[in-house]
């Protein structure tokens, strides 16, 4: 009987590894010989699940926002009200733990990649601006959003605060810990919510 | 006679160079030939300059911080009043044309190298966490911090709102021009500030 292979978790066990490449090596170390080496896989059974370095990279990438997107779901079950929601939805987009920190890294290494060596990836968006566009417009649907506020405009902000948060989290986060980032983000939900 | 050569001048010649070859070719491109080929000098008058790479790119990095040093202190001749002023300071710390856009780009290439290869540059800060400390702390003594607002607090925020802002007008600067930066960049004044 041949050996079943759960073809899923294989392509995530992969993917995995290709983070823990672009951690310790940069996106110049991510090729597909260091990938299989560090996965412990041929190059032949890594070519099996992507026939390209570049469908390998966009599969990795998307795979963690598919990782931020059940931590959101979950959330989405709590029941929770709603500014209470929205601002725990906002933590999940910003590292604050060891986990978070090593996703919100590669993140940033490949899009500074795409940035400066050029490389497409269309296919990969980390889905934050559209995530915070439906939070923003919940809260305007739910008659929370402070009135005399322009809903665009508490976009484009919220958008801006959580991406610098996120990105001073990681490069200095000697100062910034999780307890001056959920303090940073619930005084910023009170400004522009309804009490 | 011995030609007369303007040292400061030929420094910055050289640190222009720097960011070129940056902006080209990224921060593994930033090597003494390239930018000594670059800059139309010869390796042994680059070496005259700066005795290494690190001297030279940590001296390349700081002149961007200074450029902006210069705007803003032309600003603060202006005789603005405080919000008016700090709003001008603030729109100099976010790319909105293809001067401060190409500073901006240098920049973040610089930090990604620093955060993902390791090297230290302890001797290079963008200055933007003490530039807005500074601003805050002005509001608050001018009486113009909203009353409530803590000041640690106002600081965090705007930092991560104009870095934000920064980062965002650097990957998607078709969705984020200038004016649009401008509105969410007043809009966050004028919730801070007292009438």
């Amino acid at each position: 009987m041949p050996k079943i292979v759960d073809h899923s978790e294989r392509k995530s066990h992969i993917a995995e590894a290709t983070w823990r490449v672009i951690m310790n090596q940069g996106m110049k170390g991510a090729t597909v010989r260091n990938i299989a080496q560090e996965a412990g896989v041929s190059l032949g059974a890594l070519r099996h699940y992507f026939s390209t370095q570049h469908e390998l990279i966009a599969f990795a990438m998307n795979l963690v926002k598919e990782r931020v997107d059940v931590r959101i779901n979950a959330l989405l079950t709590l029941d929770l009200p709603p500014k209470q929601l929205i601002t725990k939805i906002l933590m999940e987009l910003i590292p604050v733990d060891d986990h978070t920190m090593a996703e919100m890294e590669v993140w940033f290494a490949f899009v500074f990649h795409r940035k400066y060596v050029g490389d497409h990836y269309d296919e990969v968006d980390d889905g934050v601006y559209s995530a915070i566009h439906m939070l923003v417009g919940y809260l305007h649907e739910q008659g929370l959003l402070r009135q005399g506020l322009d809903k665009d405009n508490e976009l484009e902000r919220l958008y801006a605060l959580v991406d610098g948060l996120a990105l001073h989290a990681m490069l200095e986060p000697e100062r910034l810990d999780k307890q001056r980032i959920l303090r940073v983000v619930t005084s910023h939900m009170d400004s522009i919510c309804n009490e």
